[in-house]
Formats: C-alpha cells, structure tokens, sequence
C-alpha cells in the first residue's frame, strides 16, 4: 500500500473500519453469557460474505463484457483475468474451512440455540452467485418441499427472483460459443473427417475386445455393451437431431453449436485464436468444481460438528450437503466433452488456410 | 541437512538417487512415440506410492505401540505425533492432485491406451493403509462384481489378505477405549446424571415445539417426529441391547464401552488426562476426513479426464469414485459422537475426587 | 449452520450484512472514475481487519488465562486450542496473498494515487497484535527515522502505546515458564548430569575433527573454532551469570529460569505432564513462523507490484518489507533452543521419583 | 487411470515399485539402531528429487520450444503450459516442508551425525534446475569459499559445468523478446510518444511535491531526491547507452531490446497477440518467487531444526539459507519494470493500424 505524508486519506477511514468492526455482536453476549467461539463464527460468515461480493463483483464484469452481440478478443482476455481471480478466492473460501474446524461440537452448542432459525442457506449472495453462474432453480436439491427461496425475506426473494430472468454467464457463454466464427471451415467438411476417425477408432477397439483370446465371453459381452454406449455418445456429435433428445432428456444443456464449439476449442487449443477461450473454458470448470470442493469440505465439516443430527426440517444435514456437492454444477456440459476426444494422433489435420485464419495479422 | 568436509557419505547415494531415477520408464517411449506427459503420470504416482511408504511406516509404529494390554501415557503422545504426520502427508497428496490438473483429456490420450489394463486400483501400499485402519472387506464399495483383490497379482492378493487378519488401527483403539480407566467415576453414577440432562434438555425441545404459535401443524409433526429420532439415538447410549442392536444394524462399529469412552474424551476433554486421548480420536477422524477430500478431488479430477466415459468393466469412472469417497470411511462413529453431544452448561459436574485423579500426581 | 422455522433471527440481521457490505466505497468512484480493481483492494483489506480483530479476541482469552500466579493445566489446554486457532487464521491470511497477486501493478496504479498517503503500516490492529504478542518498539525495524507510531491518529497511538505497557505474551510465557515446578529435582542435580553429557559430546566431537586424517589444517582450524562457539552456547545453560550477559548484549530475552524450563519441557516433552507445555511452546514458534511467512509473500508481492520504486519516505519498499520479514520476530529464544539439545541416547536419565510426579495421579 | 482386463501391463510393474520401494536404506540402521525418523527424512528427499526430475523434464521442452531463431505462437502457448505445470509442481514442494516440520529436533539429532558430510547442497538435479533457469555462478552466494560444485562428485561436477555452458532459458527469453515483431508500429514513434506522457507525470508529482503547505523542508528533499531517482531510471529507457551501463553495473541483465519488450508486453497485455506473451513472463515470475517462497521455507525450518547452531564449514546455517532465499533469483529484470509503469490513463493509443497488426487474421 502507498505511504505518504499529512495529506487527506488515513487508512482506518479508507476502509471504514470502525463501522466494519462494530458489526460483530454476540447473540450469546446479549442472552447473557458470552459464548467464546460466537466471534469466530461471525467472523467468517462476514468474511465469505466479503467475498461474496467480491465475486459478484468480478462476475457482473464478465457479464458486461459478454453480454453483446459481439465479444471482442481483449473482452475475453478481460473475462479469463477476472475468473482466474474468482478461482483464487475460492481457494480462500475452502482455506477458511480449516479455521471453522478449530470450533469443536461442543464449542458450537454453546450458542447453537440462539441461532435458530437462521441458516447458511440463507445467504442471499451465494445464491446470487450461483444464479450469475446458471444455476437454475429446477438445478437446486431442495432442502425439504420448499423452493430455495422459501425462508427468505420479502425483498431478498425478489432480489433473487429477477436474477432468475436475467442471462446467466451459462446463457452467455452458450451464445457466444454458437456464433464463434471459427466454426466456418470454408470448403473443409470437417465433422466428416471427424466422424471417419470416430469410426476408425471404435471400430478398431471392437475387433481388438472380440480377437482377445485372454477375455471371458462375458467380459467381451460387457466391454462391447460399453463400447456401443459410445457410440451412441459419439452420434450425437453428427446428428443434430440427436443431439436434441439428449437436451431434452437433460442430459446437455449447451446448444448444439456451442457444445460442438467448446469441443473444437479443446481439441486444437493450441491454435492461437483458440488460446484465450480454451482458458475461459478451462476456468468455467476450475469455478464449478472449486465450489464442488468447498461444499465437500463444508459437508464433512458439518457432519463432524452435529454428527447424524436430523435437522428440524426432517432432513440430515449432513447427508443433504453432501448430495448437494455432488448436484449443484452449472457447467457439466464441459466436464461431459472428454468423452468425445480422439488420440490427437488421429484428429483430423487442418487445411492451412484455415491454420492461417486462426493465426494472428502479423504471423 | 548436514553439511560437512570430505568423509564417507555422499548424498546421491544415501539416497540411492541412481536407482531411484532410473524408475521412470515411459511405455510411450516403448512403443516409438515419446508421449510428454506420460513422465508426469509416473513421477506422481511413484511420489504417491513413496508417501504410502511413509504412511505404512507411521502407522505401524502407532500399532506397536497401541497393540498391548497397557497403553502407557507417553505411547499415546508418540502415537499422537506420528498421526498428525500422516495427516500432513495426505494434505501433500491432496495437493498433488493440482498437478495432475495440468494434464489435459487430450494429453492422457496420447498414452492412455498403453497402460490399458494397468489401474490405481492395483496400489497394493494404498490398500494395505486402509487395512491397516480398520476398512473391512465388507466396507467397500466394490467396482462390479469383484473384489478389491481380484486384479491383483497373487503375491499381493496374498499380503493384503493377510493383512485383514490383524487387527487394525481401528481394532486396537476399540480395545484401548475399552479398558481406559477413567470410566470408573467410583460412586458418581455418571450416566444417570447424564440421562437426567439429556430427558430435561429434550422435554424443552419438545415443549417449545409444540407452543409455538408460528409453526403449523405439519412442521411440528416433522419437527416431532426428527425429535423421537434423536431420543432414541440417545437412548442407545444408557441400554447396552440397544446399542449391541445398532452395531447388528451395521450404525455402530465401536464396542458399547469403546464408544461411551470415546463420548466422555469429548465431553471432558479439558481435564489434563483426557487432553492427549481427545487429540488422538480427533486425528482418526481428520484422517478419515482427509482421505476422503483426497477421493473426492480425485474424483473431480478423473470427471474432468474422461468425462462420463463408461469404463471397460461396465461402470463409470467417475461416478463409482465420487460414491467411494463417500463410502470408504473407518471411524464414522466418532464422527456420529457429536449427535450425542449436550450443551456444555448442562453437562453433569464430575465429583471433586473424579476430577483429581484425571490431573497430575505434581498438582 | 442451524435451519429451523419461522420465528425471530434472520441470518443477514445477524451478521449486519446491510452495514457490512455498505463500508466498501470506492475512492476512484468518489474521484469520477470506478476503477474496477479498487474493490479488491477495500475487499481484501476488510477480511484482514475482520481476521485481526479475531485473532485479538484469541490472543486475549490467552492472556486472561496466564495473567495469574498460577495457571492450571486445564488452562494451557484452552491457550493451546486458542493458539492453534490463530495459525490456521494466518494460514488464510497467506493465502489471501493468492488473491491479491492477481491485480497487476497496471491495475493498481489505476486508483494508487487516490489513496496517498493512507498506507497498511497503518493497520492499529495489526500493530495490536504485535504489542499483545511481545514485539517491543525497540525490537522493530523503524521505517525511515519515525517510530512505527508517528502516522497514526492520536487516538490510535494512544490505544497501542497503553498496550505497550501491559504484560505481553512473552512476558506472561516467561512467567509462567519461569515458576513451573517440574524444574524441581528434589536429590536429582539434573544440570550436573547434563553438562556432563554435554561435555563428553563436545569432547567426542573435537576429537574425531583432530583425528580426521582427510581434514586440511585449516578446515581443521574452522571446525574446532565453530565447537568452541557451541561449547560457549551450552556455558551459559549452567552459568546464571553468562546467560544475563546474553540477556544484557540482546542475545537472549527470556529469562534463565524460563529458558530453562523451556529447554526441559522440549528434551522431555513425552512426559505426560510436559506434552501440552511443549505443544504450547511449538505453537508461540509457530506463530512467529506464519507471521515472518506472511510478511515474506507480502514482501515478495509488492516487489512486482511497484518494483523498485523509491517510496516517497527514502526507502525501497520491497527492500525493507524483506527485512522486516526477518526481524520482527518474538519467540527467537525458542528457536534458537535447538543448538542446546544433546542426542536422546545421551540425555541423563530422570530417576523415577521425577518420572512419576510427572505422570497422572491414577497412573 | 485405465482399468481393464486380463492384458499385460500391471500397475507396480510399469511403476517399478519393486525398486522404488527398496531405494530407503536406513543409515541408522546400518549402524544398529534404527531411528524412525530417519525414513521420512529419505523419503521426503527422494519425493523431492522425484519432482526435480519432472521440472527438470518440462524445462527441456521449454528449451527445445524456445531454442529456434523463429518461436511460432502455438509454441509459446506450449511453453507455457508447462511453465504452468512447474508453478504446481512447485506449491507441492512448499507443501512437503510441513511434513518436514513434523520432525523435531530431537528426532533429527538421532540420525544426523550419521549423515555427515552429506547435504542437500549437493542436489545435483535442483543445481541444474537452476542453472538450466539462468542463475549464474557470480550470481550465486557462496558459502564459505568454494564454488557450489566444490563438494560435488567428478561425473556431477562435470554435468553442471556444462549445463553452465548451454544457453538458459534466461537466454533464450531475452533472445525471443529481442526478435520480437511487435516492436516494430511502423511510423508511430512510440518510446516519443512514452516518454511525453512519463515527462508529464513526472512533473507534475514534483510541482505536488513543491506547492504542498503541509510538507517540511526536509520531507520535501527527501521525496524530490526519490523522484530524481525515479527518473533516472525512466531516462534508461530512452537512452540505450545509459540502458547498457545499468547492465554494466549489475542492475540490470536482459539487453536493451529484450527489457523494452517486455515493458510493451505488460502495458498493452490486452492486444490479443501479447497475451501469451505476458502469460510466460508472469510464469517467469511465478518461479522465481515460489523458489523464494520455498527456500524461505526451508530457512525458517532449518531456524527450528538446528537453531543457530554453527555449521561445520563455519557459517550460520540458517542466516546463510535467509540470504539465499533472497538472491538466487533469476527474473529480477521482469519485477523491476513494474518501476517503470506508467497509469493506464496516461498510456499513448496505439494507432489502429498497429492495433489491427496485434489481432487476428479472422478479425
């Protein structure tokens, strides 16, 4: 931080930390008996709420920058450094988890009490977050019969509500993956190429279960059962129709151009107009299983701190949390691609004028 | 290290460091290609498979040391010592995994075929460390039809299978528990006053419940009804065939007396001589904690590898990974102590007597 | 967090999330131009605010807890569980650092100037923790010719310069260490058997340097001159007299009977009586290490931030952090105690007396 | 990793786990008696080395990338992907020194005579990491009077003097910067156009300085000394000649062309072409520092280890290692330019035809 001489700023009041550090009153205090371990648990919650903020913060400006018609090279560039920065405070928000840690049962049920009803699942922030990232409410494990919003105040639930209508960075992403220019190929029919070399892959791994002398023929049975469930997988790259279904049935949520961009994305990264949006994608994983984690590291945390406890809403804490780590992902679509690759031995090889088009002016 | 003139030892050869580095061997290369990433997938592994050295090591010293009818004062600091070692080592693993994320689908692709049917799940150190702990054939989640031995070679099978037949971490600390001597409160009936606390702290529940004007009549049913579940975990605690019935039930794997031991080091764990017990079960349970974030990130991290690739035994990677990180934990039932825990001040006052003989003969 | 129903407390209120998220505003916005990384900026500096006042609270339950004649045992276990809290809050603080390294020195010369002459020295409660640890103004590295006073508000140096007159941690450990009675023998002359183990060591030593026949006299000449610094180290264990001219020349703080006391608690630290005394101990170097470790990624991060600007007091920046990094440490006693320890199989025997006044009454 | 069938490959095979694992002999052993910890102290050096050969396997393929009169684009992203990889390689070894920690100096004193003279400064791979980096011999502190190769065997002394030899990737960095197109805006004057705007700003901090009631005469010489300074070191950049003597003097090392480029890369980092450009020097930066970081690390463990016990070559161990941890740094040149920012406000704009030059063909 600067230094300086007499002038106007001093520190204390750039941050306002009197009012910051007056925000911090025990419920215990008041009923009378300080628990000590209240403090830190203030402390926390402000602190991820802190943070909160500050990803919101950081999230609105990619939606800035991605919400038009065209997203210009630098915007992406700008959206990478602002996720990148998004990854670095999650990685805070799970370091925080070993300091709750340091609050044993015991010292937690010393103000358990006084804290009823209120709940972490109240924090209008992260769900604001998880909105901004395209958590949709039919997402949401619901905690009991009620919507995520039901224990939440009046203009909270309309806070929320409107976020719900406006384009999360999923909708925008998916937008401008459908339009990226880079899927014109010009004359080169290259879902073609790929498609042959699906085949020439498959069709060698089925030949080489069946000639296997060392396999029982119910192993064979059980590999070429998998193998055609492949397949299937592979089809609906080609078959637009296909592909829908699966959309459909909830098994994709990207559209068919976007999926079939982010996939070329990853599979020649390496060209450098694909650089920065193989980042992006990169970095929208990195942020869905950062949280992942986190609510990992919460679910064990609360199952140490209340054991098999069934919550008043008839639901055990624990084993909810957990199942919510494993549910609430925005972006399984990217996760899914891997699937979907080929040996880069076999990718189909580039035209050169299409290399060229990827390049940059000055190449 | 030791820095010193020219004598005998040199350090390349204490560590034997021209074996060691000769141990990479890329199959890759074997076969005419060089692929570049291959050489990260051994390192990590063989660093893996050093840390699972290491992890034996210390957990057998803990064994040596609990594996007695006496268990002396300064054995369980020692044991105490080598478990927060082992913890840092996993936190180590853990963080391997961020180095494992820089290999991307594509670059696993270019040798993924190689090792085809080579599996981590062939680490016989890993396995004996579980068994070492106290996991049960019966406590894993088994990936088809197999057992965890099936694919192993028959030397292996055979050292693991051994293996099960001694007793486990988890077994010695069931029987140290078992016999510790701080249960004997003399004339205090501990447990009864227990109970006491318990029936008032429970009774309140159930009259604030009820008079609650607020909640209607179906929350309280629920609320009710989560209330009768607590009641009879508790109960268990005061009726050895209860809780002999929840062990037949596969809830409780602890011995009743183990278990009620293990309630009181938490309960009282600020008397001096329950200080290093209490740090000794909450170790077990940050390494099972710590396993299991270890799973869980290796999960992630295989999602985002193969995506949901169906593997050739008929079952997804990722999926049947994220559900052993779930499953394949040992000391769940401390975990579960908290549920019995009550709020400090309602804790029953241990008689004077009591107390002295949990301090220092010096005090 | 608990959940519950519909009755009085509402997260957000609790934790004053209105005024709490109100004290972020930013000065380039005040000045007509939002410069987005200024909110990290405010951001990251309140979640540090917030973790000091937290580790204020647990450094003061720790001076409550020795501000007395006599601290019992199941005092030091609360200070220990306190202390331990403190690390894993400045592991985050480090971690932050992570954050905070993603805002270039581009980004931060946007909204820079706005804040002179405000400056993180200016950090009262930050200051406070140092003064409530034991850092003394003469122990700081003054920055230019002010005291580490001379930009604060009156008020500020008003509140820092009382806490400079109140018994720090060093002193109350100094105490507490100095008056505990396991420094008493009864027959046993303990400092005896040690200097004698300590001179047969030293006497060994020199010997195998003066028969080595591969050393050159001059190699030989540098090691017999190092010995005779360490056997001049180990004279002051058994001479009061040489230990206060160390104390007096600034080389040692603590006093003889607490260094002493110090050194015993580390070579007999399986002891049960001893264990929490030595963890205790670990934990004060601990939070000297975290500390000179956050400082050090302070450091490191404001060399690329502003390079080697010349701050507008005369004096690098990066430079002097650097050094700070490495002076203001409290605890340097307990580091440097390790030059003293002698091998375990040399250490003198405690005769069984001693032994069993140091273990439990029911042992 | 694959699972599979009945095939070949089988997983302690293709790991030689055989070998590995027989690679830790233990000294103490030998000699009669074992000392426990003396396996972690093995195995954490040998998990060391493991990842030195990694590094050192990623830095080949950035040479053998970077190695070339001409670096195409996809193979700058390439490096740095593997830059990137080093960085987490890199966190794992911080991680490992809090294992290290779990060993008290007592511990280490059971085998540590045992191991005189080895040391870690003999690590023949991390010296060639470093080298292979660009740490020069002059660059390096020395201890005592010997080379770092003095205490090396023949074959390794022989190895690193060539690898002195070889150009570093220090080298080949300050080539590829040197060549780089970019620096070419045609008819723009650029450095004219810098060097107004750094003209202005300057001035305008000294007419602040001069016109300040609030500043004493003495406060206002000593920050009109520093902004002298400050322009000293701007005018290096205007002025070739001036440039070449900093390099002259030590204070800088990267050539004229190679320091302005880089300088252009971070102020324009947005232009689509420069962004993998300024990835790689910030990654350069990033390695420096976590090597900083690391041997900080090391020092403050080395501080607990032997505390100031004097090393037999007669040099402090631990004063010695702080030292180092602040020279051995390689990158210096790319921290430094931060110095010589200037706000975004006050930036030239590029001419649209330079622009256009930094975009892509697609565009």
């Amino acid at each position: 931080m600067s230094d300086g001489s007499d002038k106007q700023i001093y520190y204390s009041d750039y941050l306002k930390l009197d009012e910051l550090l007056q925000c911090q009153e025990l419920e215990s205090a008041r009923r009378g008996k300080v628990a000590h371990d209240e403090m830190l648990f203030i402390v926390i919650h402000q602190a991820y709420e802190l943070w909160f903020k500050q990803i919101i913060w950081e999230l609105s400006a990619v939606h800035r920058l991605f919400d038009s018609s065209t997203v210009s090279e630098p915007s992406v560039g700008e959206a990478v450094h602002h996720l990148e920065r998004i990854t670095e405070i999650q990685k805070v928000l799970v370091q925080q988890i070993d300091v709750l840690e340091t609050m044993t049962p015991l010292d937690f049920l010393d103000f358990r009490d006084a804290l009823i009803p209120a709940s972490g699942f109240q924090s209008v922030q992260f769900r604001l977050v998880e909105n901004m990232l395209g958590l949709r409410p039919q997402d949401r494990l619901t905690y009991g019969s009620g919507s995520y919003l039901s224990r939440l105040q009046e203009k909270h639930r309309k806070l929320l509500h409107e976020s719900e209508s406006r384009p999360s960075l999923f909708d925008l992403v998916d937008e401008w993956l459908s339009r990226t220019p880079f899927l014109d190929f010009g004359e080169f029919n290259f879902w073609s190429a790929y498609r042959q070399a699906v085949d020439k892959m498959l069709t060698q791994d089925k030949d080489s279960i069946e000639s296997n002398p060392l396999l029982s023929d119910e192993n064979k049975e059980v590999q070429l059962k998998a193998l055609r469930g492949t397949r299937t997988e592979f089809d609906s790259l080609f078959d637009r129709e296909l592909y829908d279904r699966l959309v459909a049935d909830g098994k994709r949520r990207l559209s068919y151009n976007a999926f079939t961009a982010a996939l070329l994305i990853n599979l020649y990264r390496n060209q450098p107009i694909l650089h920065l949006p193989f980042r992006m994608l990169t970095l929208l994983m990195d942020i869905d299983e950062l949280f992942a984690r986190w609510r990992h590291r919460h679910a064990l945390m609360v199952s140490r701190m209340i054991g098999s406890k069934i919550g008043t809403g008839g639901s055990s804490g624990h084993n909810y949390l957990s199942k919510v780590a494993e549910h609430n992902r925005v972006f399984t679509d990217l996760f899914n691609l891997s699937t979907l690759y080929i040996p880069r031995s076999e990718l189909p090889e580039l035209p050169k004028a299409v290399v060229e088009k990827m390049g940059f002016s000055l190449g």
